[in-house]
């Protein structure tokens, strides 16, 4: 059965390395009515990322232009480079009643939480150890030690907002993280209050037939 | 990772035939863990029926003591009958750890919220039609039209009710419904104010390893 409703935003943080991009993945992948938005960054692109795919690349003053006249939904700056989601295209999806899947960090899932309070939903995803996190950084052949070094500062900063999400996940193993998400997003979409039409089909269920 | 909790309480509703005990019973059998209690009532034994495993048979006096004496966590009357939920076992069920089904009508449901109100999460089960419940009803063999009336009376009510629960789920298909529960439970038992040890956890993580 099928009714109209307004999407809902799923919010999904961790330190980097703890999986949240895998279960990201996972999770657009295996629902097809799931949909991420394409961020802007003055990042430049790594080798084989696609302007409006991966992300839009901006420049700083345009960025700045995005701020200033609050079209983005949440911003942050990230080491040196600055990061943003624009709100119009995520206000288009919600209201057609698509749900939508957001990766930042606890910043971030303030300013969406702030700016969209209704049908907010956030998860945060922890670490079995922080050993394994640094493991996990320290596999990724790209990064310096330097980096990894500062990815684990952020990492327990990071960890320290867990307390303001509304579900907590402990990553232990991928299939099992990914099968949780999945559960959560199942049983928000079945709140009562979420589902707007229930009063109209229950008028109709007792109703004159 | 397993971690001491409080049990919670999941609290089931729905009319008579909307599929409420098919879906109990599964949620039973495919979780160990998940345990239902055995109910009192005045109603004699049915066919088939063992006294201990499915109902504690007991006389009115007997129902009335325990009502006396605050020992029955919910009880009701349907049609000529009394049914009770002794409050010692499930009690001692929640203290371990253990997750509890109730199957208990608004009423029911009512009196378990006032009595025990942390960790409780309820359900509704909706027909998909008022049409398809008579069918249902009417295909049990053993209920006589005048008992089938009395039951689509007492539907009536009971889904008048759905939006005082916390879920409310169609059932258009069984299995489909067995899973939007079981995704329900395993949400709801990864809920951040629900996983009491996470800030141990989170202390350990973040402390001198």
């Amino acid at each position: 059965m099928s009714h109209s409703r307004r999407g809902l935003l799923f919010v999904l943080s961790s330190p980097s390395g703890a999986g949240k991009t895998t279960i990201t993945r996972r999770l657009l992948a295996d629902d097809p009515a799931l949909s991420m938005s394409v961020s802007v960054t003055t990042r430049p692109p790594r080798d084989g990322e696609v302007d409006g795919r991966d992300y839009h690349f901006i420049d700083k003053p345009a960025f700045d232009e995005l701020v200033a006249t609050r079209a983005l939904l949440e911003y942050a700056q990230v080491f040196e480079h600055w990061y943003g989601t624009p709100i119009a295209p995520v206000e288009a999806t919600l209201g057609a009643g698509r749900d939508m899947v957001f990766d930042v960090d606890w910043q971030g899932a303030q300013q969406v939480r702030r700016r969209l309070p209704d049908h907010f939903v956030s998860v945060f995803v922890l670490p079995p150890s922080m050993t394994e996190l640094h493991d996990r950084l320290r596999r990724r052949a790209k990064d310096s030690e330097k980096t990894v070094l500062a990815r684990m500062a952020k990492a327990v900063d990071e960890v320290s907002h867990y307390d303001e999400y509304d579900y907590v996940i402990v990553n232990d193993e991928i299939e099992r993280a990914v099968a949780d998400v999945k559960s959560i997003f199942v049983a928000e979409r079945l709140k009562r209050v979420r589902q707007t039409w229930l009063a109209a089909f229950v008028a109709k269920l007792l109703g004159p037939s």
